[in-house]
């Protein structure tokens, strides 16, 4: 099976990261995880980028704050799906991450998922890694399931809880 | 080789996906495009998202505008990779749409393109097949040089161009 | 008299929507309240929607965050009204709910109240069944009785709360 | 069966409140059309507001542009069910007039619709009266079949013409 | 002298308006504070605005929040100057507020601040009044030049401050 | 009677300018119009300012779009009340010319006008001017008559013109 | 004198680098212009930008539209100052590139000018380059001189054009 | 070695400009900090502007919030280049300061950076000023090359830090 990338712009970024990492662990996908910013270790980024394929990496899944270029710049350096999550930061909602992020022109795209998506960022990766192995669909479609199951478990006790 | 679906909300979305098509069509990956509507035709919407990956689709793409539910909507009902359009309509520039396709909820992801971003969904499209197939995999990086070489030549004419 | 369905897409929503409750309880109207997701539970929520006017119901109200559809799939599969509340969440002020439940396409409509607006759906309901019920009708002229009388002793104390 | 009003702000809005008509007029529904500025004949809008439910009329229909106050200063004066009807204008794409209708304050609901949703207004509105009207129902239940229908011979079409 | 009115939709707004009525004790102008919702006490609001000319007020000061009416339901009533208040909100920063306050139509103008601008109101306030009222203009230019001495009294610590 | 003064950023906003005045004429107000830039003719704009008050003027207004430093400019030059103008431009619907307007700190308010609001501005000088000339006054209460005479005039085509 | 790159992420930027090459011609400052993509050619754009320095440049102006990464790829790779022109779109007025270009990460800045803003661009690089070229200095203070006189002179035909 | 202006519109934007300081401390670089703001002491802040060439400055640094005048009315006096730092207030995010800020008409350009980039603006400042200086330069590598081995650093970390 191949590799997932969790690639964040900052450290600042950890915790929603740290869902994406969680939520591919309980999919038994194996990732790696690095801190490569755009702006500050471009060769690293694109460098990494570029051999990710090679290395073995499937999907690569970016996370960047502000004027969010590490999905595209990732994504200029390889042909493999790359996911953008675009992060809130202390001054924005997180508006100029997700327009920097999704917005790219044509010829190079950016998978992007909503503002701080980290969960949803590698159930993405999970899906597109799926498409070739019967077990992870399988997995998916037990997690669809499960979580129905929890929305209808509150929607059991809801009618309790609203009076509250 | 899985089968790519085009779903539009409305056939206004037209001109935005003869873009995916023909993208789709230079790599030969094979399409079957659809009119389905979240909203007036529900029922066929979900019914077409729950049989697609038996039937041999391997990535949907939904384009849609306004309050933009079609590419939830289908993603709610597969576990297929589901690409969002949004598109600009006569009344907005997108942003209603935008927000409505990426900001969903944990648990369903939609790899959300650019607005109106036609051929960077067909493009996903195939960078998500290519991992499973070579053939699409060389298509992909010929086009990215062949991009490059575009813009290189660009770049050949516009010292004499910028002074026209 | 005909009920009033409270739907939540999560509930993390049930704040606002306890206020919807009080209200239609403040009102004597029975209603009904449940959590379910338009894209984790697509099923139920439309097999609710589908059966709610033969089940009794005469208004729905529906409430959700982000990239909010519940309103809208709910109102695709049933010809009663249908109340949408946009909510706020962590990362966002709601304008990403409120266009995602305002800006339905031509033949299905959504009756969108203010951001977070629990209170008002539910009057927004009372106003519709008080069409046919004269006791509601005289209720709500209460109710703007009793609210024109609380802002009126607000202005009585204001003169001397101003300097405080 | 009650009458529809229909109130503009000013009379630039008819193209969009034509629709609203002509939607209401298929449904046999009677309504009466007004031009009333919450601004510069305050009092006749006032004062239509007050007299509407004494006058035979179920449902108020308020459409304006920018600083959109109309539907809820028709709303404020009666306990009728009030739509709203945010209008674009030659300065704004209608954000404008969306949150200056939408974002009542509790107490006085305004059910709004989409920016320009001349359709979707009279089509609430008659889904609103169709409560108490089996009739109403029967043809918003015909409507919706004849919508699905015509959103299925696009998609029956879509494959030859996406190649055009 | 003229008087000064201080209208608020919701004595939530009080602690901006405690500003204005400050600043206007400050420069001795009389004036009366009330609370009058557009919504909840339409015919205190517009019979007041009616009647304000005559009872002695020369401006007359409106501050509400999300789809903030109130200042144009006043100015809707009278001809004297209005200033309105755009005030931020639980759910909102006060974009709602500024554009329902601002963007009034033709004929009906209403003179905006800045969100939650309760002193510029009343500066305002007095800027207008003293352009019949030597001593105003006498006592607004002192303050303009006491401003001024607070502000270089600033710059001339700054330098010390800047390395704290 | 005290002159207003009209001073526009650029004679590209001529256009809306052309209305202030011609309003300003209809109530036989006196002024004078400039083209002064906050930021090509510092000086001039600030030394109008200052020597507005001893030169007859009552009011100022100014127009600007973009970053819309004029009225502000303006503002910091004298005391007597400047209204703000914002403008949209080729690349803006007016948003970055209505927050650089209207957002003054505390100690120099503008009173700014709709995004393009030639006609308010007019109206709101006469209505300021007014406050001391009963003749005015007059001349305001007989616009606003004739103002609710052509809205009532076009409510009594409506009905047959909406079926046109 | 250092040189001045142009570089523009696509040819349909041409129009505004037009005027931004214009301007520096008018000041004799001598120019390359560049069509180089950060997610096309990110190569080239991160080649030229390491070694732009060493021959000869002393600014870069980098322009783009939608997710504008342009800029900041070239100033990562520079410690030369780079300043960002955002380009308003088919699809947009061009804030999603203002966000993009200047919401950068701290330690890379992009000196960002208005959208769409050619002329601008071009000036700051000549003041830039001014601080080490007197004859550059007071042709710049020639040019405010020229601009202000531009001004002057629309001003000296106002009172007549306004009638117009 | 010129040295650079630090401008605050008020002692609140301190904790910003702090950063500003120190940033430049650390390159050696000479600087001088004022609290002028555009509206409370528009003629010290032109004169300074107006003198700051002559007084051996070589960049203005001018950080303001709200309708952020400063940098513009800085740049509207000098030819030096003037950096804006756009502030985000306690009402606001920032986007009304970075629109007031960085939408300066053509002519007068100001060299805009992130919201809140106190560091930035520092940074700006120093490579426009390393362009005649080549101990800047030389410390400007040395502080890129540190950054790069920060977020490297970083990176070694986090394979364990994301599973904490």
């Amino acid at each position: 099976m191949k590799k997932v990338a969790i690639i964040m712009g900052s450290d600042s970024d950890m915790p929603i990261l740290r869902k994406t990492k969680r939520t591919l662990d309980e999919f038994g996908v194996v990732c790696e995880t690095h801190v490569y910013s755009a702006h500050r270790t471009p060769d690293e980024a694109s460098s990494f980028a570029r051999s990710a394929a090679a290395n073995g990496f499937g999907v690569i899944i970016a996370a960047a704050g502000m004027a969010a270029h590490l999905a595209g710049a990732i994504a200029a350096n390889t042909i493999l799906p790359v996911i953008g999550i675009p992060c809130s930061s202390n001054n924005s909602e997180g508006i100029d991450a997700l327009l920097s992020t999704v917005q790219m022109p044509s010829g190079i795209p950016v998978a992007t998922v909503a503002i701080n998506g980290g969960v949803n960022a590698a159930l993405l990766a999970v899906q597109i890694l799926a498409l070739g192995d019967e077990t992870l669909a399988r997995k998916l479609a037990e997690k669809r399931e499960s979580d129905r199951a929890k929305v209808l478990a509150k929607d059991a006790e809801v009618e309790q809880k609203i009076n509250e």
